[in-house]
């Protein structure tokens, strides 16, 4: 594996940690197609868990299988598969070695009444990620909701924890709940707030949702007025994002969103992510309920428009 | 203990676990009279502790003594014994090593106001598994329920215990409370989601109850619906909680539901559960409240069915 | 200490307990003037805890002194005397050897405001038990009440605790609280599935109030009345009782209940237990709220009782 | 240091603990101008946190430093110095050896509301009163408020600790809140019980409020009334705490109460203690609210009275 | 690095502590252009965590990067830069040994619903603080609020073991919430006390704002006005707040307050801590919201102040 400069700058922000997650941090970003461009294409199967397996697997029932999942995070060339504990378990010794795994620490689920859905339930360990041979912890916080302190200091003991181990630390933060608007979940400077608070409880890897125009507080509004900050495009936004997130010393990846028939809609997005500064994109129910040969199309697509190719 | 390609072949699902752990799981698969067929029939003896002594064993009063259920689960050539700790204590010693057993971790009681019995005390612990020579450690999650994700935390810190010490995991997902009605409780689409969520979970063994045509979750129904998912018999219900169990990957029984006069119905649930590919059953009173001769010719008749004889 | 069979036999029922535990069961049923028999006689003394010092010792102000104890119940050939830390560690010193000692690890109080009663503190621990010379602990649990689910997961840390350093577990059980009435608490199906759910819990010796013929949940009375269960005289409703726990395999001893003037009224109670088969007494504040010369005298007789020789 | 047979005969009271711990209790005891006499004068400082600092020093402002309570415990010949972690850790060092000192480990403001002072925060430990070279730690309980279980639970813990390391446990018990009214925090009854249950929990020098001759729970004063109890005189009461305390087995101390102008009112109190049979006094804001060679002149006639020469 | 005794007699204060922790208040009291000097200039940066990134760091782009601020406080000669873990993490490696870092245990947000706002989330350890070379933990109390028993426990756990490990402690007490006014959080009575809490749970270095001529507590006025304590100035309440810290025992340091346009008012509340005898100031946002050139100004000229130059 010879690193890449552009590798060895990013490593360069994480100088901070130890040879082990370092290490950990290079696997992920010298993986699959996308290995050395500093780029990332991740796949998360967690919708099982968030949604029930009908909802998530029914509309192409070969993905019922955990090994599907396996087969094509690597046969589409990704950066990494991410996924529960029981997910990671039916597949992580027959695919040992094949693709960086990101062990998803908490989940929520659907059955849930309303009020006992604020938050998620730690289902594993920082060993059971090092057990099955991960390159990452992976989870999820909800800032601005009634269950954020606690999430944040459950973070703090599983990222130390990790850190301490060798392994990195990806955090999905998406704001919610309590005073939040539907429409300021993502709001600009709430998501831009949320990668930040991210980057403070020591996240190597942050993943957030694209951001809206909307802006949420009033007071930041008044701060995005007398800067003139420009969020008049999707790829201003991901740059104003990646501002946030240290000026660019952390990694910022986006999600593809709502499912969408046409994949057209998601090579936008991901070619905004790209312009904007962002470090790539992950793509979970967008990749794995369509037919096998259409996704990895679909993938192979956005790993062109990553890579700057198209 | 010759090992059979059948299970054999179930234990390469588990090909992430420890020796210790898939040992374990062969000792379940390898015991009684299914010993090799891959099928289980497990009696499970928590009644007391659920309903008290007088609704469980008066019928039947030799059922009193801890000795006498080990005694039929024995005698009828069962895969294995499960229970809560007072009552492995009373006969581990004395029946060592000739059925394994199953040490329920957590009971739920009805001495208790209703919003209380929402969840279930943690009677035991992993180490009283190994303690007692146990097999495998058991515990009951309840999806759906306002107690649903501290239950899931423990659930994980027990099993990735028990899993560090060589045990296999059963977990009863039983979904119920919340948001949830009575007939959801046995819902296809709720039974299909607990099974899965056990599963990514981490369980071995995942124990569900037989499911209904009911679908509870607007949202679930859609997708039953377009995907055109066969729920019109019990046979195909059976079929799609083992498909939502990873494909088959991870082992599903089931229960055998109310206490029930004619034997008959039960042969019948058997026989959709072997019919759809479920692994095996779980019965409980409907064992031990019938006279011993009968209990003994009634489980006779489902290990045939389960063999595939009758 | 040449052991008896009775004792031997009764020893049989813990095969599953260390060479430690047995010893300490041992202790207690070869101590003092039942010693051999298989039968116990206890005084415990936890209610200055309960209800002050004056409501329990001014009328007989000796009994203020901890030391008082200890000799009354030595004097009286008692099986061992229980209290709480300070109590014990009062007297444990000076009387080292001379009588099996109780650690009573949990207590309530009068003090508190009635919804702040319903459950205990745990005011000491097994090292404490260790460090004084205990052969036992002592630990009440309320089923039924609303604090149930905690006191059941604390005495399951505690009895695992005690097992492993080899002393044995004495639980009072006295469901309340909850949907009880008062009439329920002493209701024989409630005390029978409370001294189930203790022997259940892992209690080696299970203290429990004796039972009245009310009967108070309705699932309850249809199996009495099925079953024909004989609840007509105390003597038959402590062999139910003995039966609930697990036919006879866990020892059940009973409280005195309420003060009494008159200790003929205590001695008929005796004898029932002794008929229906219960293996003993545990008898506070009539013993130690009446003159020490008429204590001794009703202690006696109480032994002279449970020896069936009047 | 010549041991007396006073100090000897009380140190007999505690041959349930180590060495180490009746070390300690001897060197509280063995300390100061009181040193041999079995009796205890102690000056605690922890007014600055339960009234603020100007509340508490602002009338003798050289008591803002923390050396002028150390100068004037020791310059006094008091028995030992008791105040919270901040104030020993500035001055421990510097007056290493010269008087006992007992760390408060848990301490109340009165910045809280109202709701949120019914307990004490933990705000020191048990290692920090090794560190700090202390001869005991001091813990508040407040029997009978809606926190005293948590509270009862955390002294256990500590005292368990500080037992095993060595160190003596002085218990400032302080009946309120709940369902006490106020004048039941320093009823006779309350009093007595609150001495009780500390003695219960393990304490070995319990500290209580002087009582008054109200009577505060109803069951509590039929026990007064038929035993006769004499609570007529303070020393009456003093000897019936005492006699509530093991008989005289703990060493009870009593608090100087409010901030008194006439220090002839404290000496008559300080008689009645002795003639009691109280074992000391423990005076704060009486000893540092006046200036410094009044509170030397008040401490000598105290220790005078307690000598039994005046 | 030569000692000087104004230093010296500082570090004479804390002979309770242990050499690691001496070694590292003087770290932080040589450190910079105040080195020596006895007084401390401190960077703090955790607004983005308190107000996000817009708020924060839009005026000022150049401040999203973390390098920025390390580079500000080395090139200012400041005494020390205090941050959340992530912040330190993204430079304490490039910076090592440039200056001396002080890591923020808790931080607040708002995002947050106000009533979850009323506590901070502990997001670091200490050990991460000694993982990244801190001198020292910074932790927020808020005393009168209905978290400040929380707050007060977690703080004394933390710095129990900061101390263990050789750091120094750094208290902000901000008292808040609970039956506080808004004006009463900086009233000169309230901030007295809320020092005065911090030096009693053990803080090394205590920062609170500027008190104004308020009084908050009826009870404390009473004591303000019978002591005649003169709090008619500034710089007699930076006197009066540094009195009930121990009497000058302990460092108080003041913050800057609100953003302030015209850098005169800042030199006026400098001159007044300076007078008053603070230890020195604390300054974020009026830092990192300039421009650069202009905050190395301020800042330079702030340092003079201090040093009594001008």
């Amino acid at each position: 594996m010879v690193m890449t400069d552009d590798v060895r700058r990013i490593l360069g922000h994480y100088d901070g940690d130890t040879p082990g997650t370092r290490s950990n941090l290079a696997r992920l970003l010298m993986a699959g197609r996308l290995g050395g461009s500093g780029k990332l294409l991740i796949l998360p199967v967690d919708q099982g868990f968030e949604h029930g397996p009908a909802r998530s697997f029914a509309i192409n029932p070969d993905a019922y299988d955990p090994h599907y999942h396996f087969r094509l995070a690597i046969d589409a060339g990704l950066s990494a598969f991410a996924a529960p504990l029981g997910l990671l378990e039916a597949g992580a010794a027959r695919f040992a070695g094949e693709i960086p795994l990101i062990l998803k620490l908490n989940s929520a689920n659907s059955l849930a009444r309303e009020r006992h859905a604020a938050t998620q339930a730690v289902t594993a360990s920082v060993d059971d990620a090092l057990r099955l041979g991960c390159a990452a912890i992976g989870f999820t916080i909800y800032p601005g909701s009634d269950a954020a302190m606690p999430m944040f200091e459950q973070l703090a003991r599983l990222a130390h924890e990790a850190k301490a181990k060798g392994l990195a630390v990806v955090v999905w933060s998406y704001p919610r709940g309590g005073a939040l608007s539907a429409a300021g979940e993502t709001a600009i400077d709430v998501v831009a707030y949320g990668a930040h608070i991210a980057c403070l409880l020591g996240a190597h890897i942050v993943k957030v949702k694209l951001p809206s125009e909307h802006i949420e507080q009033d007071e930041a509004r008044q701060a995005y007025v007398e800067a003139r900050i420009d969020i008049g495009s999707l790829a201003k936004r991901v740059a104003h994002v990646v501002q946030s997130c240290f000026n660019g010393r952390r990694i910022v990846i986006f999600s593809g969103g709502a499912a969408k028939q046409d994949p057209a809609l998601l090579y936008d997005e991901v070619r905004a992510i790209r312009d904007g500064g962002g470090s790539g994109s992950i793509i979970g129910r967008n990749s794995f309920r369509r037919p096998r040969p259409q996704a990895l199309e679909m993938l192979d697509t956005i790993v062109a428009i990553l890579l700057g190719k198209i």
